[in-house]
């Protein structure tokens, strides 16, 4: 499905009025399921919809995880299950549908409520730990990359853009209404490719708020960049699990907020 | 409590790197409490708390409704009830305490779970009836003033902007670092000041999502206009419950994506 409708819309240029065509975001709402019963219910752009799934249940904690990153325990049970993910496409809505006889840990998920979104609590976040070292040319270079194809999927002007990459290149590029949704689906593909994210920097349009470092933090990643601002807590948060959080890059400048350490001019 | 914190930051200007102070958005978790058991857990700009308290259990749909907007069947129990919410700031949250003998629309908020925020379901919206006309004029002269009060608030660079206003002035303003939480204070305001919705307009910096406009058709209110773009949900949703929707509000040129002859020339 696309990620954009065309719809009639009355302009107001040069004052008056006329009638013409435009593009607008496309929003879904995706259901999950499991045996039959609903357990989330999101509104999302209505692409990558496996990975944002598993995405979701792996970074709200839906999942219970073991060691540093969610990838260590998660791993067997998830990467099962998440093969016989049934995807259904109905006008209105995307239905996900979870196996029935999904391993223990995913049977966890069961414990949410219906039409309810899970945000993260104040529970305790692991410590990064990773030499990671990125040089400033590097950064910019692979944010005008990030800016560039962001433009290309940014018709709508509607969504918000987040990309996975190594020190070369950017390996994954979701876009979707939501901030969370779209790092969500992120690392929901990083899962299912079985990335592994201590070498990896995440870029994002959107803004960092403590929701978004969270879900960057325990997937594991050292290195978060954004074109917007941060929140006090998303800037506490990184700064206790050790990971380097960059905002308002703009051109050639940009703000280090915590462990400016892994940045080398 | 401010809306924004004083934190070190190290810059990246001109190639090379410094030390310095800068404000970010204040961030916080607000916990909701019903007779000692957390009902909702929201992540907010900690100012207008109690706005944003009622207006979220509003326009969430946590209080039942009967006329075509909340305000005809809810007002009596809700106003009541939200003279006597305590809040509590401690140091790194926000409490807030509903009277444990709150009206029964009040107790049906403790049929959600604990830590899951509840979002709007596919559930019937009212049409909205308003022989409103507003010119292009004021349209635009009430977004300027939108504008220039949001840039005095924008030292961070990280909230979104709602304002609620008539045809002549902005008559409330609010911030959050979420797009629904500054919809569900200004809503939770004119609750508690009994404002009448049908005759006025909500202007907002960000993305119009089928959430936002649930939310602002919910409360009454006819004519929404933002700086940013709309879903094709959203659209489709204002279409049907008959509010104007604007988007791409900059300078003197806008887009109506929905019941266009609010708007006048």
């Amino acid at each position: 499905m696309d990620s954009s409708a065309r719809i009639n819309i009355v302009e107001y240029r040069n004052w008056s009025f006329s009638e013409t065509e435009d593009s607008v975001a496309s929003e879904r709402r995706l259901r999950v399921f499991s045996a039959d019963k609903e357990i989330i219910s999101l509104l999302c752009t209505p692409t990558m919809v496996k990975e944002l799934v598993v995405g979701f249940a792996l970074s709200e904690g839906l999942l219970k995880v073991g060691g540093d990153s969610f990838r260590d325990s998660a791993a067997s049970s998830l990467s099962w299950c998440s093969e016989r993910i049934e995807i259904f496409w109905k006008d209105e809505e995307i239905e996900a549908h979870l196996p029935v006889d999904a391993p223990q840990a995913m049977a966890t998920l069961t414990s949410g409520c219906a039409k309810g979104v899970t945000f993260i609590s104040g529970e305790e976040l692991p410590e990064i730990h990773s030499n990671l070292k990125v040089s400033v040319h590097t950064i910019l270079e692979l944010f005008r990359e990030f800016h560039k194809k962001s433009e290309l999927f940014m018709s709508t002007g509607g969504v918000h853009n987040v990309a996975l990459c190594d020190e070369k290149e950017i390996i994954v590029f979701a876009e979707d209404i939501g901030r969370h949704n779209a790092v969500d689906k992120i690392i929901g593909y990083a899962f299912l490719e079985n990335i592994e994210m201590s070498d990896k920097l995440l870029l994002l349009s959107g803004r960092l708020s403590s929701e978004i470092a969270s879900k960057a933090i325990k997937a594991g990643i050292p290195i978060i960049v954004s074109r917007a601002a941060p929140t006090d807590m998303a800037v506490e948060i990184a700064r206790k699990s050790n990971i380097t959080m960059i905002g308002f890059l703009r051109g050639q400048r940009f703000n280090i907020y915590s462990q400016a350490g892994r940045i080398i001019n």
